[in-house]
């Protein structure tokens, strides 16, 4: 059995064919970036393939996307679409995403932002905020991350709301589905965090419409993906007072350009995409299991569904 | 019975006095701003009284603290000491502290001040933290406060640990004390919240030899009292790397005055004294509950020992 490795980076590929190595003893690990035998290879583990270069694995059993979404695979028009996809969902992911979350609902919930600027200036200007369970609060997206993510708003003491496509059931979280449910989401949520899987029902979900139906003065958090986002509706938003600032992870080109208006904006807050990730320490033993368990069972738990889109 | 409501600003004093009238009545509420018949006043409720103030009410029963701490009313040389004190503990004060104890941990754990300075040049430079469970945590103090921020952070993931005077128990947290458990206590953590209570043995505790026993390159959270801070022992332990970052949140004197170094150090962050309070409407409630058992039983369980400080 081989693994082939395929990252942008080279030398991010060489660490996780290192890793990968040591847990897979049995498999011979190699990097798509150094020349090997196609034929042999029979699992794939990707973050963001060259297109067509999944296609060109004949004897391709699984691909493993180093990563909970599968967008980036969808994105490759040669993507072999019969070949059965496994998320790498590892619980050092999730745990990042639930602190990245929580850490962003409270830095806009307690005013760090505007505090900060006035600091800049040297100005004392305190900001009293309500208490959390005052401030309502929604994650959109209630995967296993928006959901561990919901549950630690909610253990913080925010009133906290949820919205996935179909029913979901989380302790001391409201949750909504559905189109209907979308609204009665959106109506009072004062911040609004994006864990959403993007596929093309979800490309671009907030946009003008989406902020218009939240409470004026509303705050967003984007951990999902950059295409989830109309950026000029964003900016229309921030100026006109609807949205009163963004906190934003991921872009569609990255890293951001320099010249991009969202890095000097005063309502608006970028981090370079990294809410979350699957390092290659804990994501190597994870994907080690998967792909034994499939092996044997021509299955595992973390299977994505591609016509689903996640 | 009557009730006089002394804080610095004439304008609050009015708002606490409107709000304590609402709960209690059976009382006449009075401000110390205006003209007040000193000999039927039976309880203070005050926050940083002038100086002889609180000498100047010949039949007071109690003195009521608008905090958790009462080193304001230790300041006053004229205290008359041997005038029962009643702290104020709201669930709204509680909660707020552990919204800002795990806001500015998790800013720290993730290294949110370096990215934001980064931003500020548009410069996309992603910091990868370990998961919460790798990092060792922090917190000086286990009164009501330091308590709840412990398990907070304990419920975040953090490795957290705890110090006081005297032996705690706390359900995921490692609890320190004494003198000799400091040092254990200090050794290997990397970010570490202060929530002592200021008496004359924790004036300064934050100085050179505690900064040189924690592991260099830690990071430090005040949100206890400016007077907790040794400032000059600071500065020279963020200028040779011993300290990385500082959160601070109480000063001396306040506001911080403009040309004070701390408003640009690129490593210190500061915030105007909003950890947390008591707020007019939450704590107007306690206090009432709280004159009504004190009235009747000659106590409560918010009672202050000013031996000991706290």
């Amino acid at each position: 059995m081989s693994i082939v490795v395929y990252l942008p980076s080279p030398k991010t590929s060489a660490k996780w064919v290192a890793r990968l190595q040591t847990v897979l003893p049995e498999a011979e690990v190699v990097s798509g970036h150094e020349p090997f035998d196609a034929a042999q290879v029979e699992y794939a583990a990707v973050w963001q393939p060259a297109h067509g270069f999944l296609a060109g694995l004949p004897n391709l059993k699984a691909i493993v996307s180093l990563a909970a979404g599968v967008d980036h695979l969808a994105a490759d028009p040669e993507l072999p679409r019969q070949i059965p996809v496994i998320r790498t969902i590892g619980s050092d992911l999730t745990q990042r995403m639930r602190e990245y979350v929580a850490m962003q609902v409270l830095n806009l919930h307690r005013g760090m932002p505007e505090m900060l600027a006035s600091a800049q200036q040297a100005k004392w200007a305190p900001i009293v905020a309500p208490v959390a369970g005052q401030r309502k609060v929604g994650i959109l997206g209630l995967g296993n991350l928006g959901a561990a993510a919901a549950a630690l708003l909610a253990q913080i003491g925010f009133e906290t709301r949820g919205w996935a496509r179909s029913p979901k059931d989380i302790a001391q979280v409201t949750c909504h589905h559905g189109p209907e449910g979308l609204k009665r989401f959106l109506q009072d949520c004062e911040i609004v965090v994006n864990l959403l899987p993007l596929t093309p029902e979800t490309r671009h979900i907030l946009d003008a419409s989406l902020f218009q139906a939240l409470p004026k003065g509303a705050c967003l958090v984007n951990c999902g993906r950059g295409d989830h986002l109309h950026e000029a509706d964003l900016l229309a938003a921030l100026d006109n007072g609807q949205i009163a600032h963004a906190i934003l992870d991921a872009f569609p080109i990255e890293p951001l350009p320099e010249e991009h208006p969202f890095w000097t904006h005063p309502n608006v807050t970028v981090t370079p995409h990294i809410a979350s990730q699957v390092d290659p320490d804990t994501g190597s033993r994870i994907i080690a299991e998967n792909i034994r368990q499939f092996a044997k069972d021509g299955r595992c738990g973390d299977m994505a569904d591609m016509q689903r889109g996640y």
